[in-house]
């Protein structure tokens, strides 16, 4: 009979201290749960994933998946893996992942074609959605400015949806330095405002979508920090003919990277 | 001093019963709460809502707005609010408003030029996330099918932000039969499909969003069901060229109604 790791083992105990911020950036360390995210984990970062925690069933379920992985796979209870997770279903499956922070100077070495960066946004999932999108818009780097969500955090990564892995993410740094030195470098920095003076078709219409792009994405509530905004290109605003006061922060920032994406031809 | 009602009153008891979508069908209403949601019912549906739970710190808080309410506005105990409220910070003000529905035959007489049906799609956030968007781009009605989510819950008149009293709401329709009978009233019926034949920009460029359209988007997880997507005019993907597998419902839903406003021209 295999032995089970419980939640009062030390590795348990060790990987639990993931699921807060501090406990994430003191270790360098984060946790991937559910098949989708630990798929990912294995297939693009093999070499940032330490170990994976399964209980029975779930091992059993993704069998096919952990046969081959290049990593410890740990046996454990039902209760440690929920200790593990922020969902109200635990998945059972979650990789303990290093932390894929890049440096900011990687941004400006060679901007992306597309990039994101955001101000203040704090609903993880928001977080993990914006990222997704970005991904799916090919976007080369995500930076999560101060006071933003972490990106690494449980409900994040799940919205991310194995997105995390894809995209470059740079953590903690000052947003009012960096764009400063990014349009030096040649990059278009346009901030989502729906009070922006620029409407987004406008911007279509005159090329300056051909890139590098950089978009700022705010605050859900209060948007884009107006010393942030001022540090711009554009100020942009999403032309709406309904009666709505104003799209949720995702939709807005689906809109703004997939016409980027379509600006810059599909290639 | 007033008398606040308190969670053992026999309104608040009647009002409680309104967190759940059987009570909720039962009475005929259903619940707003926060200040934007009780001023788009106040300024757009005054007829609906039969009167406005405060505490007393929300009645001074907004006093402005419930001083010229046409409707009776009740002290509460903070209790009370809580009790009607599904956040984890309930704000302390809550209308009673009649639900909104409109028969699907209205759909038909005259089709807006751009409408939305919800097959499946299950969370009550991404409901009204969708309601909200759909509101944006100036669609006139929502359909939502069997298996979605209850606009009317307590986190899809949040997520709407307000939008829920600009835009038709349709519930209870078959879609399996609407569609048909919308197509034939000229109506040009798209399924949002990750593995459609068709390219949203396709559309785009061969005419086909001038209108009136109706979006059909489905479950978070597993899409529109085939028998549904079998009766659309397309079945439509949008272009990615980043490694996500596919977007978040809410934001290729913002892709797609916001490429259709588009297309239907400003007004």
């Amino acid at each position: 009979m295999t032995e089970l790791l419980t939640e009062r083992s030390a590795r348990i105990v060790a990987a639990r201290k993931l699921t807060r911020r501090a406990g994430r950036d003191a270790a360098g360390l984060f946790l991937a749960e559910g098949r989708q995210a630990v798929s990912e984990a294995l297939a693009t970062a093999p070499d940032g994933v330490s170990e994976v925690f399964a209980t029975e069933p779930a091992a059993a379920a993704h069998s096919d998946l952990l046969a081959g992985a290049p990593v410890p796979v740990r046996l454990v209870t039902g209760k440690a893996a929920a200790g593990l997770s922020e969902t109200v279903t635990p998945q059972g499956l979650v990789a303990v992942c290093a932390l894929r922070d890049v440096a900011p100077a990687t941004l400006v070495g060679t901007p992306p074609r597309l990039s994101v960066a955001l101000a203040g946004l704090n609903d993880p999932g928001n977080a993990g959605t914006v990222l997704r999108t970005a991904d799916a818009c090919g976007a080369g780097a995500v930076v999560f400015g101060a006071g933003s969500a972490d990106p690494y955090g449980g409900k994040a990564v799940r919205s991310s949806a194995g997105s995390l892995f894809h995209v470059d993410v740079v953590r903690g740094a000052p947003l009012e330095e960096l764009l400063p030195v990014l349009r030096a470098a040649g990059v278009t920095v346009l901030a989502a405002d729906g009070g922006g003076e620029v409407e987004l078709p406008g911007l279509v219409a005159d090329g300056r979508l051909a890139g590098p792009v950089l978009w700022l994405f705010g605050n859900e509530a209060r948007g884009v920090p107006a010393e942030l905004a001022a540090l711009a290109d554009a100020r942009v605003r999403i032309p709406m003919r309904g009666r709505a006061e104003s799209l949720n922060l995702a939709a807005a920032a689906a809109i703004c990277l997939y016409t980027t994406q379509l600006a810059q031809g599909a290639g």
